[in-house]
This record gives C-alpha cells, structure tokens and sequence, in this order.
C-alpha cells in the first residue's frame, strides 16, 4: 500500500476549545415565533448552545482556544511559526481576524491568515498548515476554529435553537530526526470543492443563514460528500472504517449526522458528537467534540480518528490521525 | 549560502489577466462630491480603472484571467489540484468564490478555496500553493485573485478615482525528476502578519473603505513593512536587491509607491507599476502589472523579479520569481 508521504510526520500535539460563559438551555432561550413542540425539540437534538457576549469575539474566543491547545503541547505561542484562522461567521471584507489572534496569543514570529469554507474551515486549515509544516523553516502550527453562528440565525427563528458559538483548536508540529515532539499523528487528509452547489446556502442581506434546498436532500448530499472524501482517505492510506476507532464529524443537524451514520454504515456509538451540548459550532465542532470526548474518557491515547466535515459553498473534507499522549508541560521545556 | 528548499522546484508557467469591459478614464468617471483639480488629479495618478458591470462577477473575472493563464501554460483546467482565490472585496459570510471558478473552468478534480488578506492575498495564495505542492499528489495548482475594489469605494468620493477591478493569476507546476514544466521558477517567498495594525483600514456599515490613519504614516508603515519581508527573503536567498531585475510591487496608490521606492533605495525605473492604467486593484495588482509589462517587452524571460504587498488586516508579503519563456501550446500536450 502506498503511503501519500512517508517522510512527512506531522504530530497534533496540543488541542483545546472554549464555549461562551452564557450557554443558553432550551428553557433560558429567546422565545421562538413560533414555538417548537418537546417532540420537535427532541428530533432537533440540541439541549445546550452558547451565545457570545460583547467581550468575546471571533478573536479573544480563538485566543482562548488556542492557549489551551498551546498549553497542552507544552510550547508557547512565540514558538509557533503560522497561525491558521477558520471563521466564516463573523467576516465581512476586512480586517480579518487572525493577525489580531497572534497579537493576543503573543505568537511574534508566525504569520496568520482567515480561512472560510464554511464549516469545513477546521479540516482546509489543517490541511493547510501540514503542508507549510513540510518547508524546513516552519515547525509549529496553530489551527483554529472561532464561530459566531449564533449571530447567522434571525432571532425568533428555529434556526436559534440549532445554532451556537465556540472555538476548538490544534497545535500541528513537525517531527523530524533531530525532533520527536510526541502528540498523535495528523495521518493524511483530503478535500474536495464542488461549485455545482455553491449556490444552495446562502446568507440574507440582514445576515441570516437561508437554506434553498430540502432538508431531506441536504443531508443526502453532505452524507454523500462525506464518504466520497473518506473512502478516498482511508484507501490511500490502506484503511478501511473497521481500523478507526472513532469518527468525529462536523454534524451540522441531528438529520445530516443521522445520514452520515447510516451513509459510512457504522454503528451511531462509534460516531462522536457532543452537538446535543453545543449546538452547530460549524468550524468549531470537530475541535470542540474531540476535547470533550478526551475529557470524559472516551477518546483514548492511541485511537486512530476519522474526522469529515462538509460546508455551504460547497466542501467536503476528512482528516485521519491517531491521539497521542499529552505530555506533562514540565517535560517539554 | 543555505537555500530554504533546494529540493521543491515550483515553475510558474503561465500568468493572466482580466480588465473589466467598461475602463473608466477622468473625463468618463462619475461626479466627485468635492471636483479635483487637474493638479490633484496628476498627485493621484490614475488615469484608468475598470468598473466591473453585472456579468463580471468575482468568479468569472477571476476564470477569464485564470484561463489565459493555462492557456499560456498549455494546462487544461482538468489538469489543475488546486485553486486558490485571492478576493476580499465581494465576500460577505457564503458562499465563497472559489467553488464557483473551479466549476467555471472545469477543473472537475481541484478542489478550490477563497484567501482574504486584503491586497496580500495574492501572496498569500502563491505561498499556500507553493507548499501543497511539496505534496506529491499535487502538481499544478491556478492562483487567481479577482478584486472589485470599486464596489468598495462611497460614489462621488476620491476613492472612486483610485479603486479599480481586476483579476490576475499565476499557473504553478511543481518540477520533478520525472517532469519538467519550464516557466520561471518561484524561488522563495516571505509571509508576515501584525495585528497591532489590525484596525487602521476598515469597512464602513455602508461597504466603503474607511482609514483611521493618515496617508502619510500608512506610507511609512507599508514601506516598512514591505522592506522587512523583502530583506528577509533576498538574505535567506543569498541576493541583493541588485541582483532583481525588476520590482513589481502592489502599489495601493502612488504615495505608498514613492514611500516603497525610496525606503529600498531602487532608482524608480526598475520598479514596475500600472497603476495609473487600472487603479489600485488590491490583490490583483501584481499579475495585472506583471502580465502589461511582460506584453510591452519590459519584463524579459530570464528576469529575476521581486513582488511585495501589504494588505489591510495588516499583512506583508514577498515572493522571488524568474521569468521563463512561455513554452507554445503545441508543446506542451
């Protein structure tokens, strides 16, 4: 079986997230227009999503993020070489965020630059910095998701009680001969784009999120964009779903997570998702999920994941890696 | 003298652009509130700049330019990995652009997204590409940057008469062993980000560009900026600015031009603009100027050349290139 790089070994050494301090419960949210039944309620799934307050924006939740993806790894943000930002909620011509995020992480030497795709903006970044990573004179990468969605849905609409806001992060650093930073390994990714359903999401002149296609068929198609990317991953790299031991996917709905189980023929217990607890963090949601999962035990030193992500514009993208052991701060010094 | 990565050989081997139908001159140009005089007008410097009218969107400004680029190249659209949108000026939330050029060209296997980083996007974007092309399942990858500078500007104010649109792109092949694509080679580039000077242009409610800073120190500051990335990459390649042929910086308007030109001591005429023919196109700048002076014969193949922007946000970039000679299409099936 031929491995996509061989020489390239790129460890995710740090990961983190933040939630905003107000989460709001079904009961402490806004009233709908027109209210929802508890069955309604319950097919949509989400119990918990958090509202961004004025003092945390797209960047201070990034930096909040990131430094606890940073402490994890041991390394400090003067150390890192390239700041990645995915945001697609709160952007709108310029400025964009990231250079404001280096500047509060202290991160001096690296560049930093926005990514959109929507809420596949997580997977292109990672896939973006394990590529810088391959030049010699990048070594360490922060990656990080900071949404607003919350902000994307009319108040008063349903779509509030699906929408929320987060941040999650990773720390991507280069190992090498001369350099073994531990963390799992970013095995390989892939991407897809497809300008055919470019159109099929949009956002209103007001700001909110509008959907011009079925919910039926939305979950058919992101159920089908996902497999599409991971069986082209798992292939290349001589795997098949039976080797991972967890799928962690952006799940954009209840339904379109439903279609992606029932898509990739797996068991609803190997998929991971704390979407029920947060809502739809777009961007944020594979960070976010994949903290929780390791904070309740769940995800396990050693697991080889799978995550997958499709967003509105339209992408579809998968990243497979294995969790590593997070090393004690004291160690890496 | 230690080259940052003497094994990735990236060729440009074809570059395009794009000019709106409609090229407003002074006399056509719609009202100022304030009129200028004759000598404010000649202090500016614009004599032309495209107004983009409804068929010229974004993304199809953004395929006709990458088009003339792979017809240069004699790559078919089906051939490209990748493509990386360089635009700030029309996106708004999503969907992105770039989804929509992939689909335009008929690069049925690329996958495709946006970049902001205001009028450094087109660095940006050549970076980005540079380093997917370490990855040995991409090979050639179009970046484009396609700018409605325009749009951004309050109708009757001076802006109108310096922004312009544009698109403008580079074809990147990687070169191996086993495939040798000509063109010019990209030798290195230089990324650099500051978010201390993240707020000094902004976007009014309204859509309009708005500086929070004098002329005069925005000069000072994008002259600086672009001498320090420009300095990094020419030391870490063993050259002097006497070894560049030619300087084809983004020139925002022809203050930061003279600031740029002093603060790297060049005699002006080995510094290349066409600003006073299309304005300030914002990303576009370097492959519209690029692709002008390589049809007036100025620009040589063999001609090493260093291209610098600064965008708002606040970003700097540099890349080093050659010239290559256009290979004929006929050669390259």
């Amino acid at each position: 079986m031929q491995h996509a790089h061989p020489a390239h070994d790129v460890r995710i050494t740090g990961f983190g997230s933040y939630l905003p301090a107000l989460m709001h419960t079904n009961a402490t949210l806004p009233a709908l227009d027109d209210p929802l039944e508890p069955a309604d309620l319950a097919r949509i799934g989400v119990h918990r999503r958090g509202w961004a307050s004025e003092g945390e924006g797209i960047a201070e939740m990034a930096t909040l993020a990131g430094r606890r993806a940073l402490d994890r790894a041991g390394v400090t943000a003067a150390d890192l070489d390239l700041v990645i930002l995915a945001n697609w909620t709160q952007r709108r011509y310029l400025p964009d965020f990231a250079p404001t995020v280096k500047r509060l992480l202290g991160a001096e030497r690296a560049f930093a630059h926005d990514l959109g795709c929507a809420c596949a903006g997580f997977l292109y970044g990672l896939a973006t910095a394990t590529e810088f990573l391959r030049n010699p004179r990048y070594r360490r990468a922060l990656v990080v998701a900071s949404e607003q969605t919350s902000r994307r849905a009319r108040p008063g609409s349903r779509a509030t009680v699906i929408l929320g806001d987060a941040a999650g992060s990773f720390v991507l650093e280069r190992a090498g001969r001369d350099h073994d930073p531990g963390g799992g390994q970013l095995i390989d990714y892939e991407l897809a784009s497809d300008g055919a359903h470019a159109g099929i999401m949009e956002i209103t002149e007001a700001g909110w999120v509008h959907s011009h296609i079925a919910q039926r068929e939305l979950c058919a198609l992101a159920a089908r964009s996902i497999v599409e990317v991971s069986d082209r991953l798992l292939a290349r790299n001589g795997r098949t779903l039976a080797d991972v031991t967890w799928v962690v996917p952006h799940s954009g709905t209840a339904g379109v997570q439903a279609a992606i189980v029932a898509a990739l023929g797996l068991p609803a217990q190997r998929v991971l998702s704390n979407y029920a607890q947060v809502g739809n963090v777009s961007s944020a949601s594979i960070p976010v999920a994949l903290d929780h999962f390791v904070a309740t035990g769940q995800v396990q030193p050693g697991d080889l994941v799978l995550s997958a992500a499709v967003g509105g514009g339209w992408y579809a993208a998968a990243a497979l890696y294995t969790m590593g052991k997070p090393a004690p701060r004291e160690a890496r010094a």
